[in-house]
């Protein structure tokens, strides 16, 4: 590696706005032990990628992403393209030797998480890096109550209970997109949030989910095709498409050691818009996080003498907290963008330093062995399933 | 029945001074039909129910409530002994004619509760009245969101989220009580505290459950007995006791119709006290509800314009909301207790009235069929149940 | 005083509902060292009180307080009549021997509180007691928060922020009542309400007001005369009359020891129905309450690590919190008629204690001064104002 | 202008960081009309300015900002040093035909805002744009606040209530640094802070403040100073100093059209880390804002059924909402920083558009001369004094 890290950025969608406010904004904010140069987008429609380079700050477009990959100058690839390309191209670029960023979820299935899983860990070998963007992590709240936990905040864990509810689709008339099709989203609730809320009760928890009983349901069936009505002949019947996704997943969780944690997904909790919740109770204490108060978090200490007990507010703006002394003076809050900073600087060092960032393939794979474990509980009457377990028709 | 509604209250324990405090306030707040008298309390302790009597204001006490069910001069029973005893006596109370009030849980099998819905329906056949004390229905807040429901503020509900959540057993010390122990107390959270949340989800929404898939478990499984530390010849081991109920409770519902709602009952959510909570989602809007703070609720209304949605916090001590206009000017918050009035005055109300109170035993029963499916559940892998169906185990 | 102690109380508007929940609910939660009984309720109006003695269960009634006062089997005289009546009430009772407990204001005048101050040192000598009812100071959560101020919870005090805020003139088309006429009333927000956030402050505070500058105002300075429209002969202008009290008032104070405090008292907040709020600032902590959320109170603790600092949301339920546990379990929220059973029985103790129940008529006289001081710094420019200090216009 | 608009920042303190953020990205996330160019960053230090311009991606560094106005190639000046340097710099930009960007408060003293005021009327003719930085007015609940009142949502306006408290004095410890010293910050709480509640104020309510009385005060009047404890020779006397500007003003406006206001800025309010709030109250509703809550506000509408009103939360994060559309989806919080790039945004656009933008110079005198006359009352025993009333001594 040069002392710059070239990266080339796959797919130019909503997350590729996001992730480049974080390649841009990174080195402004924090002191990183390289920099990071935007070299290259790609994406297939020349003319569309050619707009997002100019407007996002990225030195070329590109529409050949193994073009790309194959180039000497690219030193990371980080890849915000739909989860059914993610297993293609980040075994590609990691076995071209580039450093891989790849959005969450990892894959589609299970079967292609741990393929790249695989690949990750023979690129780690040449001290190649391999990352999953679980964003969420880097909440400066979120990382504090990890580190909280992990310091004893909450003692001995009895329960956990986390959830991640939207309200996208309470409307009957919204149209049936692609991300309500199973053969372009994979997944629906589930999958696209409901993987947020497992991973951040593993890792703040650090604790892994071993076994799930749950369900997956789809409220609403049948939704309006988009442009269905200026159909020339079509009927009424033919205006309508079926759902194929779950737009709510409800599940119980066991984990690793036998603490029972509960879990919600969805899109039809009204009013909700980006309610990814999490809390966590113990014999010393409980922290909460809701994502739509994201500059919080709530500590209850049971420590404290009794009559002083209640959940502290605690305002995540403090120099000691974790990122923020790079950012501005106490009390002046962050947004949902300044994860992908956090992200950017902690993959850079930890390339620097030789060693592997987290989340890893292997994590993103065991959430999605979650998801996976979490469907089959639903197919089989709720029944509990083991994660990881394979049975004939999830595995093919 | 006299100008004059003569009670007798059995049992007195902690629900004995909520219910007195209900005899004793509702005729000076409200405008009764009829007066109500504080006549006899019943325990078996002579002694501790004569202090009882003297401090809550009944003008006899007594020891044997067979005696006093038997007497002309009582109108009513107000059944607040332990669950166990609960189908004996107000079974016998309605036989002779008496309207009885009975303390949730209604009893602590489905089969003590069938018996006594059965007895109800014959009593009511008589005029005779029966309701069962799931108290918190009658909380302003409560009654006003499950009156908004009904006339359509959350449309078509599209889920329910219900839980009670306690800490009280957090603490590994805490000892080995009646309450923890199964022959006492039948049940454990989910009997004692998920009951509610089952009975607060079915009486906002008006719709029943009809299927459950769950686990119950007991996080602490063994306690100190009380008094254990001065055993004179007692090892180590002996100290110590098995809690036989369970202390967290997470179960999926499915009501008629096919809504899904998630339901948690747990002593183990540090910090949260008395916390009963329900949201309701819906695609016209949302309400939501927390114990904690009695006087508020939330509405989110999703056919305001779409830049002023929001959940609003209605503080509910108007003037125009239930129960209010009897007690203090706008804006003056009532309490936990308030609930035991209301429940007097909408009982005698419907004495007087000739109808039916509700919660009726029938009520009180289905709720006991579903605390018996989650259990049922729990045992069978968390597979579905459905509530009423019978299996050998349960049934005996 | 025989072993009970009989009551006659004097008014039976709003606030006599609220002190006979008192007097009726005390003796049935706590543990009185005497009894108490309803003897007495007196009204001009026979057939009014008569109606009111039967609602709230006090054995007679009367129209002729003088009468009353003179018997010899009252003890205590409750007044709760409009404070143009208290001065004459009060000592008349104090003279005859009777214990007082006197609706806040103490007076509708410096001039009347001083003459009741007086009388009630004069009847202190002869153990005849008298307390004012500002009846928040017994909010348990009031409470708390002056004991954790008075052990060094916020360390030394910064600053003070109080206001009480509510909304029920908001309305243009609230029509001209009595509570809006100088002559009638005596003092408009300023004196209702007002007066509460002057005597929580100086409560929990420990410190004294000692000089004031302010500035109050009438909003809508005409409002529809009652029944105006049912004018035989009326104009359009006749219709309406001038509001002759304050609306709003906004002051600063200056403590005993130079601590600044802010003030507002309005009738004008839209949406804030009873707040009542108050924020201690100090270099060790912080404590923040509100009324509208009277279960609670916040502290903020600067000596926890920096990290962990945040306003703690204490749920001042648990039975180590004042008053809480002669009530309900943990986590049971109490309302706002509690203050008065508190109310009843800190006087009770005190009265068979042999001491002075706090808040004295000499407190009241002092919240009293500042509220005139307050008015006459009004009419000064706004300019500094000692409390107690005097000038013709107002000591006439 | 060139298709670019070329920007030269003076100073390279916490605001210029917060600026060249805002420079950053507003063309990278909106459709700015011109292409915007980070051209040169001016300090006095030559290695720190280097510095500032590589860690914040500015073309170039310089140390002398008269020569940096008088090129050609700047269009634009950008000035975040401290206040009493302003009015130099903005009035020699503008004269030499750059628009100006200057960090509130507009200057130290009303005399220098004159001027810049002045200054800027005369560029404006020849199509030069100034504007303040008050920032706060672009957080997108901001600017929705000001919009719903424009559009009526609180009717006729009757008070409003706005603090800004912080509590970084809090500790005795804190040593004197530059901005508790009179000759070098101005002005204390007052001018930092109060400030920008001030402009709050009148931007939503679009009302102007014309007259004031208020009191600004020290609580904590020495300071050890920095680094005295590494002094040779000095005694303990010596280790302390004057703090020569105000910690807390507490003040009441009178706008124009008579509605009172009251203002509370303190570096006292412990717990309180970034709270400017503000609370508008109209015949029709209310509207609050809380910079620590930065993407909600709630709003009260007083037209609703009243058994349905209440404070609605609104989540600004629709995009719906100003500013909103061009970040992220729905529910995805912004930050303090946003407004930088939102300034940028509606600058750009005015110079484009050849229209004044807001805030104009002679918003910010306005504002200086509130400022002013607050520090007038407090010397004039709190006594009113007029906006823009000139005295002696302040004119001097």
């Amino acid at each position: 590696m040069s002392g710059t890290l070239r990266v080339a950025m796959i797919g130019h969608g909503f997350m590729g706005a996001a992730h480049s406010q974080g390649w841009r904004t990174a080195q402004r904010v924090f002191d990183l032990p390289v920099e990071t140069e935007m070299a290259v987008i790609v994406g297939r429609n020349a003319e569309g990628v050619a707009d997002a380079a100019a407007k996002w700050g990225w030195a070329e477009s590109a529409t050949d992403w193994r073009e790309v990959i194959a180039r000497d100058d690219i030193d990371l690839v980080d890849i915000v393209t739909p989860g059914d390309s993610h297993a293609e191209i980040a075994i590609a670029a990691l076995e071209a030797g580039k450093h891989v960023l790849c959005e969450k979820p990892l894959a589609n299935t299970v079967a292609e998480a741990e393929a790249m899983a695989d690949a990750a860990a023979r690129a780690a070998a040449r001290g190649i890096r391999a990352m999953v963007g679980f964003t969420y992590r880097r909440v400066p709240a979120v990382t504090f109550l990890r580190d909280l936990i992990a310091q004893g905040a909450v003692g001995r864990i009895a329960q956990v209970r986390a959830s991640y509810r939207q309200d996208w689709l309470v409307d009957p008339d919204m149209p049936l997109g692609w991300r309500l099709q199973k053969e372009h989203a994979g997944s629906g609730a589930l999958g696209d949030i409901g993987a947020h809320a497992i991973d951040l009760a593993q890792f703040v928890t650090g604790m892994q989910l071993e076994r799930v009983s749950g369900v997956v349901d789809t409220i609403v069936k049948q939704r309006p095709l988009q442009g269905a009505g200026s159909g020339l002949s079509g009927t009424a019947a033919e205006g309508f498409g079926e759902v194929s996704v779950d737009d709510i997943a409800i599940f119980t969780g066991r984990f690793a050691g036998g603490v029972l944690g509960s879990f919600e997904a969805t899109r039809f909790a009204t009013g909700r818009k980006n309610a990814l919740s999490i809390e966590v109770s113990g014999d010393k204490g409980a922290l909460a996080f809701d994502l739509e108060d994201l500059n919080s978090l709530r500590f209850y200490d049971r420590t404290a003498p009794n009559q002083l007990q209640g959940f502290t507010k605690i305002l995540v703006t403090e120099p000691e907290h974790p990122y923020v002394a790079a950012w501005w003076p106490a009390g002046h809050t962050l947004g949902y963008e300044h994860g992908f900073s956090h992200q950017v600087k902690d993959l850079v060092e930890a390339i620097d330093a030789g060693i592997d960032p987290h989340p890893s393939f292997a994590e993103g794979l065991q959430v999605q062995r979650v998801l996976a474990a979490v469907e089959q509980s639903s197919e089989r009457d709720s029944g509990w399933v083991g994660v990881g377990e394979r049975t004939l028709a999830h595995t093919a």
